[in-house]
């Protein structure tokens, strides 16, 4: 990861070092089991090297967070969290490139799931890897973390992944392009686009950012001031995610990639830089990359804290993948 | 609900009484909103008026456990459980039906829900109910329940539905049906018929049932010897359920059944009928049922709260759909 605004803090490295705690905490959670074709899929996609943007942004958050009772290191007490949130990412990626759905053959450079292993084990791939991920976070998070916590976690969760998260944004974004229909008397051909992109985006990619972004802190038992300035340091982060990667649709290439571009637009869909232009949709990101960082000084973490969140909110903007 | 074997105990009279709570309960918990077409889809497959067998078995247990510290009353007690279990099922059935799966057309006399809403919304609204299922079950289980427990519920419930439970045998059944490979060095193929359709289908339906039959009276704080007892009648019931299931196949007709029957005999598929023959089956059934009973009079219910239990493994043995 390299990062275009921040100089004194070295992304690069803080993300190399846990991302290789990450990839070997989901390596013990995903061991080959029995039947074998369906952990094989499973690990075909949550093992393929993604750049656990998610779980990286639950363990910094954890980290920001200075509470003397809690005596274990924060990425020991995240790191079930933070592989739950990738394996539910995983999952939506398998289930979105399906032929009902995208359609594609491509991700992060390597044929799809449904192109390895065919249509019905990488739906029921997606699905137990949904499951598992609740099994996960209630059964490997550290027993000294409340349970109460840790219900609100698996509670919070399952609503980022749902009808009111993700795949509820899915199926918003589906009836915009037209994939789908929005059904008797709906009003969302009423909507201005700008409010119906953002209402999709909150969900469909900004939940589970959002909810990354809160769950680190909350299993530090954060202060609700300090939840709630990271819920709207997620928020930020998530729609600003989003823009970028309609920018790099219009203007990335698919070796950097990994994944074919120009799909948006051949399709005909309403994306942050159909409405705004390019140039546009920049301005936006650099008024996101402004705010999201007020909102980190806000929290009252120490400068080292902010560093790491500051830098992955920049990642976010500035990515060329 | 009619049984061919208990005659003290009015088991429709009973089944119909809380079907009518389960479906109020459900009711509120999927109270149509945004986006429309997605609650639409989720609604069709659960409100159809299946048979809530695995919901009454949760409420069932509940029942029978005498707990005097616990004030609530158990239905109240267990019903967002019940409800989770039964949007499990709804979904696994709308995933079961897809084009890549069965490719099944009706479902309790009905279209199935892709032929209602295409493949992509059917898809979709598997995934949301799943989250769905285990948001319930966190957030309206009653606060006096101990977050402990209801931890032990959520992780147990996601067992059973994950890879170690219905997903794992759903790969399994594909396996041994030849829609799926068994992958590089797999043993499957040594196996005897019977281990592999046990296997396949303690976890294909069984696990589900398992989990319903010792979520009640986990949430009733029973002891552990009397859960293994229900876990026990649980695994009885689910192989008995099936294996009423195989014979269903080939001795029902599509009125009662509400669905094609010989479908298994016409793709080749391994079942208890194809290994045991009719009368085979039968047999087997008939232990179960003698098995089952007497583990429930082991658990020292009084007679009242085991004549449910028993009437509902009575019906699924001799049930006509």
């Amino acid at each position: 990861m390299a990062s275009g605004t921040v100089t004194a803090f070295d992304l690069s490295e803080y993300a190399a070092a846990r991302r290789a705690l990450i990839e070997q905490a989901l390596e013990s959670y995903l061991k080959e089991s029995s039947p074998r074709p369906l952990w094989e899929s499973m690990r075909y996609s949550v093992l393929s090297g993604g750049k656990r943007f998610r779980a990286l942004l639950c363990l910094a958050t954890a980290e920001a967070v200075e509470n003397s009772d809690v005596r274990q290191g924060p990425i020991e007490r995240a790191m079930s969290c933070a592989c739950a949130i990738e394996m539910v990412h995983a999952m939506s990626l398998i289930h979105d490139d399906l032929p009902c759905m995208d359609n594609d053959d491509l991700r992060r450079g390597k044929p799809t799931n449904h192109r390895v292993y065919g249509e019905a084990l990488a739906l029921l791939a997606g699905d137990g890897l949904l499951a598992l991920a609740n099994e996960i976070l209630i059964r490997k998070t550290p027993s000294d973390v409340a349970a109460a916590t840790i219900l609100d976690l698996a509670a919070e969760l399952s609503r980022a992944t749902g009808p009111d998260g993700m795949v509820g944004g899915q199926v918003e974004d589906c009836i915009a392009t037209g994939l789908m229909s929005a059904g008797k008397g709906s009003t969302n051909a009423g909507e201005d686009k700008l409010s119906l992109l953002e209402s999709i985006h909150k969900k469909k990619t900004g939940a589970l950012l959002r909810f990354s972004a809160w769950s680190g802190a909350r299993l530090m038992e954060a202060s609700q001031p300090v939840l709630n300035m990271l819920v709207r340091y997620g928020d930020i982060l998530g729609i600003a995610f989003q823009i970028a990667d309609d920018l790099l649709d219009t203007t990335g290439n698919i070796q950097t990639l990994g994944k074919t571009p120009g799909k948006d637009l051949a399709s005909g869909k309403v994306t942050w830089v159909t409405v705004y232009g390019v140039e546009g949709a920049r301005k936006a990101l650099a008024d996101m990359e402004e705010e999201g960082n007020d909102v980190l000084r806000q929290t009252g973490f120490r400068e080292t804290a902010i560093a790491p969140l500051s830098a992955l909110l920049g990642y976010a903007i500035h990515r060329s993948n």
